[in-house]
């Protein structure tokens, strides 16, 4: 099954467009001029001439040009027979919004099956029913139908993010725009009714915006199938799998959610290892990992260096990675010498974690970083910053940034604040640093990362 | 050992005070009139007529007026000298900002020595020294000797946070501010010459604004005290314990961090629990738990409902609550029915988590959250916030904030996004209801109310 009309189309047509800025069909038909979408646009809607300034057509029918994709965003009454449309006009590509399919039993699910067999033997392939959809930032595709203001855009990005649950996908999308989290192509597949997991995956294997996978998954359609797939695309990239619907309970919430069946979560938990994916127990691990999977360097050992101003943090950073497993790297002559170098006379002692007090500057972290990623006795680097002291300015992010260019082992850095400090991290991330609200997160990163290597 | 003084003086002097800006003295000096603190307040240096405006003495020996508290900010070499002064003067109070004492090692061992010796048996007592001093919202005292811009100062509220760590304290307390998190009294005291945890302790324990306590601890000077001095405030208030250098590379780090002892982690794991506290594994429980355990009352048993607007986040809650061993409440019958009278007709089977669907209004929720805090099945609720939703608007907040105030079963939020959503949960936050970026720290923070009634 080819996707790339999804993600890369020339041409895309809007079923259910609207001039009513309440309604969904107006706001996905603007994001696509928002969003600077390079190829044609059609509205579609049988009782408008026009809409936002564009001529609006009755059928994808009446449409001389051809239609790559298309968004299905009218009521469910009508869907089947614009999908039908879509089949009839060769569209590839159809992302059907519309909801009151197999999820709300009874007559939805006939509607389901009628969906099928519309698309039963011919080239067209849906996205959905019940779904948000496609974003992507470099085919610059939107069709998640919620206003800039409720919900923020993520920046492009080297993370693929695929979600059974709406819902959900939406508050992460939302907060990966806020945290500087880059994202490449997202897709919600609702009721998976044609493409799924398994389609999806084999699409982002071979895209090369994409580093790391995030997944949210309740239950998969075909177990073996799943296993098969992420091994193969655990071979080239990082896969990260949040499953819900573990427990009895959460088992059968997930029955009155998306109406498919978890499955035992000791066998798909086997699955997750077995395929070379890893797991993540909840939302903030979900991205904690990505980030540094998708974007620093697989060390080549559990040797840990710790750099911070305060002391505090040092302490913890040095309890969480002798509890993960991980050592504290012991640093080389040359190293020591370095550091002591730029230290106050009176702390003549280098340890590791290096504590390089309360009123270190920019140039004591430089000396102390740039020092310790070329000490072939450290495997990764933990930068703790305590970005509120008087003496430590803002340029300490290009410090970081420039050796995280020069550096072959990881680098991830932590800090703890309010809004300065979180503008301060939001700029390493950007940079492809990932950036933690506290020491524990950071540590548990590293681990997934050094865990990667030897999976 | 009465610490009133520390927190309602009436008249402070500022030793060390500056007209320069970057002066830590100057920083302080202005914190006191920015806070609007309602005493006296006098400047005192050898060098200057008058700073910010306020006449300025050459020392506290030349003041005429009583002076209740005092602020220590000038050299290592010059401090004792000033604090000879202030128990001269009758000072109570003295914050010892000034570092260079038993944290460096050499001189500065004996100069801790004599700084002990000066206030033997004299009525002054001494928070410090090598310190951040003192945060008080309520008494309007800010020694915190960073700009605003770098450190925002948290609002007021009902939780005492005490740290051996200046550094860490710094940084909870800019996320605090940012967080809307409300801060009774803050105390960092360094090097506990003289006053430490203990003593601390016992002035919160009687302090009417304070409803908890977070504190960060190393080690503690004398555990059998501490252990006494922990049941008898736990008896009337809940404390939260984040103990760092669990590890024998983090006690090694706390060696040279504050050069105290830390101890062995099993035996002070057990002082924890015996003394009635809850341990926090790292930064973001501590005040996950200190929210939940001042501002919602203790449940009668571990039923939990759910109300959401997100399938998925719903099923994630039931993984949690049963992975942690809570469990799912049974709605009641009228609950079910109330419910059923606002739910769409296609979704008649109302279970928990109660899934109020993706057009869920602040009405339905209204309706629903009415219900099931009245219901007997229920002792606690947990609301799961979709707030990106188009039908969803803000008002959620004041319907939770409503129901708040009239349940007697406790309540926490969850919501997941970016700045919109964290505006909403900054906006609960201030009305006592704790509200966490994700379903996982929402369950586990009501897991920590439920055992603290059994403790």
């Amino acid at each position: 099954m080819s996707l790339n009309k999804f993600f890369a189309p020339k041409s895309v047509a809007v079923i259910g467009a609207s001039e009513n800025p309440k309604k969904f069909g107006h706001v996905i038909l603007k994001n696509y001029t928002d969003m600077g979408f390079s190829g044609r646009i059609y509205p579609i809607n049988p009782k408008a001439e026009s809409i936002l300034g564009m001529k609006c057509y009755k059928s994808v029918l009446d449409v001389e040009d051809d239609i790559d994709s298309a968004v299905i965003v009218v009521p469910p009454e009508a869907a089947n027979e614009a999908l039908r449309e879509c089949v009839k006009k060769g569209i590839k590509a159809v992302v059907m919004i519309t909801a009151g399919y197999r999820e709300t039993g009874g007559a939805g699910v006939s509607r389901e099956e009628e969906l099928k067999s519309i698309i039963k033997d011919t080239d067209t392939h849906v996205v959905g029913p019940n779904c948000i959809g496609i974003y992507d930032s470099f085919g610059r595709i939107d069709t998640l139908f919620l206003p800039d203001y409720k919900l923020k855009r993520p920046s492009a990005g080297n993370i693929a993010f695929i979600s059974q649950s709406g819902a959900f996908a939406l508050s992460i999308l939302d907060w990966a725009a806020t945290e500087e989290i880059g994202i490449s192509r997202f897709v919600s597949y609702g009721n998976r009714a044609d493409v799924d997991e398994v389609d999806l995956l084999n699409y982002l294997k071979n895209d090369k915006k994409t580093k790391a996978i995030a997944m949210y998954l309740e239950g998969v359609k075909n177990g073996r199938l799943f296993l098969e797939t992420l091994k193969s695309v655990t071979d080239k990239k990082p896969v990260v799998i949040l499953k819900a619907g573990k427990s009895v309970s959460g088992t059968r919430a997930v029955q009155s959610h998306t109406g498919s069946l978890a499955g035992s979560y000791a066998v798909f938990r086997g699955a997750i290892r077995q395929g070379g994916a890893v797991e993540a127990e909840n939302t903030e691990q979900l991205f904690d990992y990505c980030r540094v999977l998708a974007y620093q360097p697989v060390p080549r050992g559990k040797r840990i260096a710790v750099i911070t101003n305060g002391g505090g943090f040092g302490v913890m950073c040095a309890d969480s990675i002798e509890r993960i497993g991980l050592s504290l790297a012991e640093f080389s002559k040359e190293t020591v010498d370095g550091i002591k170098s730029v230290m106050p006379k009176e702390y003549s002692s280098i340890h590791n974690p290096l504590d390089l007090i309360g009123d270190a500057d920019v140039r004591r972290y430089e000396v102390a970083i740039n020092n310790v990623i070329k000490d072939r006795n450290v495997d990764a680097l933990i930068v703790v910053t305590l970005l509120q002291t008087a003496s430590l300015g803002p340029e300490i992010v290009d410090v970081i940034v420039s050796a995280n260019e020069r550096s072959k082992i990881p680098i991830v850095v932590s800090a703890s604040g309010g809004e300065y400090t979180q503008l301060l991290l939001r700029s390493l991330e950007k940079d492809g640093i990932p950036a933690y609200p506290s020491p524990d997160r950071a540590v548990n990163a590293m681990k997934t990362l050094i865990e990667y290597k030897n999976r």
